[in-house]
């Protein structure tokens, strides 16, 4: 099921400048009885995305009533694209139409639990994500550089690859933010040259603002993870995510992260 | 004037790859009374492009079939993309089906001979091109940093921008590859970390090669340009195209250029 600006169809205008050159972002929401959990971080990381880009920022109270006509009381993912309009002469982007929105249902993952509850495969990628302040942190269409970084995890035999930066630096998995607990306190790679500022890492950078709790977001190379007592990915169709083995180590038991779940279970449906 | 897979259409579904993801890339073909130009080139650039990104290499022979089609004997550009197809998981390429291609028919740019004749207006741009080897040379679907910087370069009042990487080497402008001539001889940026390997400069890079001619590619940074005679930017839609201003310094004629046009004009249309 499929919402074009509005329409029920499946289909867009190939001028469609997400289609030409990815210009345009997306988010990708987790539907629970037809309610999108999270939906004021979704709708600022479409708004604070589009005025990065300079996209038209899209009518969100129009997003919101699509997004439930499309749930219809379920269960679901709703993903919501925006990409910046039909037209323009080549890159430039004067004449362009207004943006376009693209709402698509899908089903919540089947293997959504057994991630959470036994953990995933992860490792160490060795190609570098590309350095772009201009993206660093949007969830763009702009995506080629995951999809093939997805397929070296996939092909190592792994769930997930573990991104660095072209410095060395820790980033991010392909599909989802990373933390690591050290010393009793939470830290994930800070995203100021490249990465997805993702929904889930914010929900749990202001929980701990919230509570007081020390996280530490840091610019650091893998070798960081070698002090690790729990490793997790986070993202908001899984939520929180377990590592289950990183390289040649396995993690056997993660209360901090169980614990994290629990208390989040609300929020991750 | 358009082809989906063949059919006419204008329109694409949108679990396409390209448009969730920019994955795939294209070329811009000039056709002459119908005829494309540097076809091989094109073909080159299509099956080494799908082979670098893993995709299906299309069927080159129906690819060849729907250009003439589209062009329908007129001087035209033919655009063709290519994306990996419908479907997958996420980022995840399994269950992709076979690729998409898209060729759309465009007018030749109204001032195509203008820029030709009387060169452009450039400027060095600021903010630099991420480096990310799995995607330099290519001409994939992920082009949201050249609207992005091409946006930059309308912005200060210039008809391109001239970008460098974040070492501050040079690289190309937002949509044609950089040339400059200094001590006799032509220069262009090497393009092992970021850039597009266009076609035109592939024709240049080969007919100085016939010759014997020197040329150098290099890595360099942008004060290289205080040493240029002449400077231009290339690509297949636009052919050669003169600098008549760069930052502060005018350049009031370029004889090696337009030398070099005369000699290629029979590929140039």
């Amino acid at each position: 099921m499929v919402l074009v600006n509005g329409q029920p169809l499946d289909q867009i205008g190939i001028s469609d400048r997400g289609f030409n050159y990815g210009d345009g972002l997306f988010t990708t929401l987790v539907c629970r009885a037809g309610v999108p959990l999270l939906w004021s971080s979704h709708v600022e990381r479409l708004t604070s995305g589009c005025q990065r880009l300079a996209i038209t920022a899209p009518d969100l109270t129009l997003i919101r009533a699509e997004v439930e006509q499309l749930a219809a009381g379920d269960d679901c993912i709703i993903k919501v694209v925006i990409s910046r309009g039909y037209g323009g002469r080549g890159y430039a982007i004067a004449g362009v139409g207004a943006p376009n929105r693209v709402l698509s249902r899908h089903p919540l993952p089947a293997h959504r639990q057994q991630w959470r509850q036994q953990g995933i495969v992860t490792v160490l990628l060795p190609q570098p994500l590309g350095s772009q302040p201009l993206l660093a942190g949007l969830k763009s269409l702009n995506r080629l550089e995951q999809v093939l970084l997805r397929q070296a995890a996939v092909s190592a035999g792994a769930d997930e690859g573990i991104c660095v930066d072209d410095a060395g630096m820790l980033v991010e998995a392909t599909a989802a933010n990373l933390w690591w607990r050290a010393n009793g306190i939470w830290h994930t790679p800070s995203l100021e040259r490249c990465g997805v500022s993702g929904v889930m890492r914010q929900l749990l950078l202001d929980t701990f603002a919230a509570r007081g709790q020390a996280v530490r977001q840091l610019c650091v190379a893998a070798t960081a993870l070698d002090e690790a007592d729990e490793l997790m990915l986070t993202n908001t169709t899984f939520g929180l995510v377990p590592v289950r083995r990183y390289q040649q180590r396995e993690f056997t038991g993660w209360p901090a992260i169980s614990h994290l779940q629990q208390e989040l279970a609300e929020v991750m449906a």
